[in-house]
This record gives structure tokens, C-alpha cells and sequence, in this order.
């Protein structure tokens, strides 16, 4: 484990079931760190805890984390032959984070019986948009704002190599499609493969689609996030689509489809958030 | 709480966090209690523990139930003024069945600000079909074996007065639509209303949406379940829809969604299962 990201989520075991971890610099939205990548670093120390990826994890967020030492505790709930039903807990500071109920294991391949749904359509990589560069926007400074209405840059776009399928970036110059749909290409910016522990990043790497309503930009606090992992990706970088469909009572969900390269659904993805403040 | 579910699923603290429960006999399929049905018993111990509604449940099974005595262990991850998160543990025999993660709390109500979706087009319930009522299996005995395999009629569509779109219910015909759907109309037989914890059961009270495609009919171990309650049902028959997008790698996921008479949708579920051999 070299590239970036598995440095980035290494968890180090302290005792039976307590993990030592650090939440990098870099992975911000907002000021706060990216949702995602503090689950993947659960997700890791209750992989290796059970030595067997995670098939579907539950992640309920209690408290914004931030940069800087974490711990991470797993409990087994029941470990059997196939499947293991685990709990993590991630604290910072001497408070619970974030609590994950997951079941680890391995799905029994790729054969499909029934794929009713395809990967979004999108132009090749090079074709997709890269957030602005700090270059770009140094030259126009309002780009710096757009997400989190507190005047910081998201810095999780510069650790990925994410390519935004052209329009649906719209909202960060001020013209959202009118659709709650964000797609686009993920990969890390080192080029290293994503595994089923970095699907747990990417399931909620994007910004959220209903940006491209006029809903926000701002913070989206999530109150539960879902990650079905469905196989393992072949190398290179991913089709992404996130869709809200349903925003009402102060809540809206977001699903997501994460397809590899080869055509096949590697991850689902459901959450339930707080709706900003327009 | 007089009617039939209420009291089907009543639960008595018999200390802080301890709730003793009873599995009733006929919310059976296959032999085996109704996933939803179960899950509504630990989502009474972990509403009543802080007197508020469930938001977003998620729980992942362990093993099968049987009718009978089951206790509920309810413990806080963190309470809030507005949100409550909490783990729930329902055991038997000395043994866990499932562990639950929920957030509970109220919504804001049903303001919508976005609807990309509609219930599905039903005929009106008097015109959906009942499953076959004792009479029809007395004559037709074929007719008692259809979902599980295990010669034994689902008791828990006694319990209910769900409704099947015509055609749907094909594959207890031998006809399966060669669509993974299933739609119908959810009423429980005394005409209770639903409530947020009745929607936890509607999640898993239908069949199988793969059923329609000739996987199975077959026992389909729900590894996790997970619903939003998006609102509170006004009184009257639901309209439900489930379908199933993607079945590979020996897993399945279901997609469930609930609309009341007022056209609001008041719950989404997903589920990640095992597949049936076919």
C-alpha cells in the first residue's frame, strides 16, 4: 500500500478492535472533511479487522471531524464463514463522529442476471472539465467561493483527479442546469486504482446534484449515508451520477451509480441529508 | 394503540433499554417472521426509548426469527434537541437476530421542493387483486406453495389486506411478467392507519420483485435494510412499488417506494439480498 490514498486511510492497530488513524489536510469541504474519506478510514480499520472488504456500510454522522489524530473502534457483531456484521465508531477529541454498521465479505463476482440500468453517458475524460486549478482561480477569485458559502475552496478537488461532465459544473459560475444531477469521471490524482474501501470516498466525492437547482451551494450536513458495493473495479477512472429526486420536509436523498471501466455497477449509493437554506 | 399492529408489535421496557416483545404467529413467509415486521418491533423499542419517530432506519440480519419471546436492547449513540441516533439489538433465544443504526426524529413536514418521481399507476384498490383468500387454496392447492419452496402458504398475506397490480402477482401463477417489479396496495386487514414504524414493515411486505423474472420464487436472505421515512401517511391504502435494477455477484438489491392518498411519497427503502438459486 503506496499510492496516496491507502497512505491517506492507514489505520494502525493500537489493541484488539482500536485503531489509531489521521485525517489528512487537504480532503475539505467547507472547512470540514469530505464525508467519504472519514468513512473510508472506518471502513479500513473494520476491513482489516475481518481481513475482507465491505459489501454495504451504513455510516450515521454525529459531529463534523476535522483534520489531525482519530481512533477508530470495531466491534464484531457476528463474524461467520462468508459474511461478517461489524460496528465502527470514529472519535475525535474524545467524542463520537460518525457510528457504521456494515456487513465484510466478498460478492461471488461479476456475473450479472439482471443489470437494468447503464453507466451515465459522458464525453471521454479528456473532454471532461477538471475543477478550476488554484492558477484559474487566482485569476478569478469569486471561483473560490462556491461551494460552501464560507469562502474556502473545497481542497478535496485538488486531491482528485475528478473530471465534471461539461455543464453539470455549472453551478460553480452561477448557472445551474436546472437538473439535481452531477456527473462526471472519478479518479485519484495519482492514478492508483480505487478498491472498495476508496468507493466509500467516491460515493460522496461530488458536490450535491441539487447545487444544479438552485439549492444551495452550502453545507449539506449528511445524517446517513448507504455505500452497496457491488464488485471490484478494473483500473482506470470511473462513471459517477448522483440524482436527488426527492427534497421535502427538510430532507432530500441523493442516489448514486459508480460504474468501472468494463461496464459494470461497482457501487450504489443512498443518502439522507439536511436540505440548506436556500 | 388498540389495533392489530400496534399491539402485534407492542413492547414493555423492562429497564433503561431493555424492552421485552413478542413475535406473533402469522407474519410469516416461508416459516420464517416477515423482515419488516421484526424490524417494526425494534423500531417501537428504539421510538418509545426517545419518544420520537423513525427518520432512517437501517438494519442488518443475522439470523432468522422465530414466533415467540424476543427482548430489544436499545442503546444511544447521541441524543439531540432535534435527532436521536441510536443502535437497536433484537435477540432471541439468547441469540441476536439483527442490529439496527436509525437516526429518529421529526421532519419538517411534506413542503416539497422537489418531486422527480410519482406514485405508480394503480387501478383502484377494489380492482387489485388479494392474495388467494383460504377458500381459493383449498381448491387449489398448487396455489399454497408458491413463494418459499417449503410447502407453506406466506401467513403474514392473512395479515394484510395488500392488494397486487393485476399481473404482478403472475409468478404465483407460474407467470412471472419478465419485469423485476411488483406493485400493489398496502392496507393492514382492520384498517389501522400507518404510521412511521408501520412503514418499516411495508419496506419488506411484499414479494420479491425478482420473482417476476423467474429467480426464484425461493427464500431471499435480506442482508440489510434500509428506510427513510420522508413523511407521515395520511389515512388510506398506500400506494407501493418495488423494483430490482441489479442483480449480480450472487447479491441483489431492491428499490422500494411508498406514496399516501395524497400523493406524497412517505417512504423509500433499499435493500442489499442474497439471490435465490433459480
Amino acid at each position: 500500500m503506496t499510492d496516496d490514498f491507502a497512505r491517506l486511510t492507514a489505520v494502525e492497530k493500537t489493541s484488539d478492535g482500536h485503531y489509531a488513524a489521521d485525517i489528512a489536510d487537504g480532503w475539505d469541504i467547507g472547512g470540514v472533511p469530505n464525508g467519504g474519506y472519514v468513512l473510508a478510514i472506518a471502513g479500513r480499520a473494520m476491513a482489516e479487522s475481518v481481513r475482507r472488504p465491505p459489501l454495504t456500510v451504513t455510516a450515521h454522522y454525529l459531529a463534523p471531524t476535522h483534520p489531525g489524530a482519530c481512533s477508530v473502534t470495531v466491534e464484531p457483531v457476528r463474524v461467520g464463514n462468508r459474511l461478517a456484521v461489524l460496528t465502527g465508531s470514529l472519535q475525535q477529541d474524545g467524542r463520537e463522529s460518525f457510528r457504521v454498521l456494515g456487513t465484510f465479505g466478498e460478492s461471488s463476482g461479476a456475473d450479472a442476471q439482471l443489470v437494468d440500468g447503464r453507466p451515465p453517458e459522458l464525453p471521454p475524460y479528456a473532454d471532461c472539465l477538471a475543477a478550476p486549478s488554484p492558477s484559474d482561480r487566482a485569476r478569478d477569485p469569486s471561483r473560490e467561493a462556491f461551494l460552501a458559502g464560507s469562502g474556502s475552496w473545497p481542497a478535496i478537488y485538488d486531491r482528485l483527479a475528478i473530471r465534471w461532465r461539461p455543464g453539470d459544473e455549472g453551478f460553480m459560475r452561477g448557472q445551474p442546469t436546472g437538473r439535481a444531477e452531477v456527473a462526471g469521471w472519478f479518479a485519484f490524482s495519482d492514478g492508483a486504482p480505487v478498491d472498495p474501501i476508496g468507493l466509500l470516498l467516491v460515493a460522496d466525492a461530488f458536490a450535491p446534484p441539487v447545487f444544479n437547482i438552485g439549492i444551495g451551494p452550502g453545507w449539506v450536513p449528511t445524517l446517513e449515508l448507504t455505500v452497496h458495493v457491488r464488485a471490484v473495479p478494473v483500473p482506470g477512472p470511473l462513471r459517477c451520477v448522483f440524482r436527488s429526486h426527492y427534497v421535502q420536509g427538510g430532507l432530500l436523498s441523493e442516489d448514486g451509480e459508480i460504474w468501472d471501466q468494463a461496464g459494470v455497477l461497482v457501487a450504489q449509493s443512498r443518502q439522507l441529508a439536511l436540505t440548506p437554506r436556500s
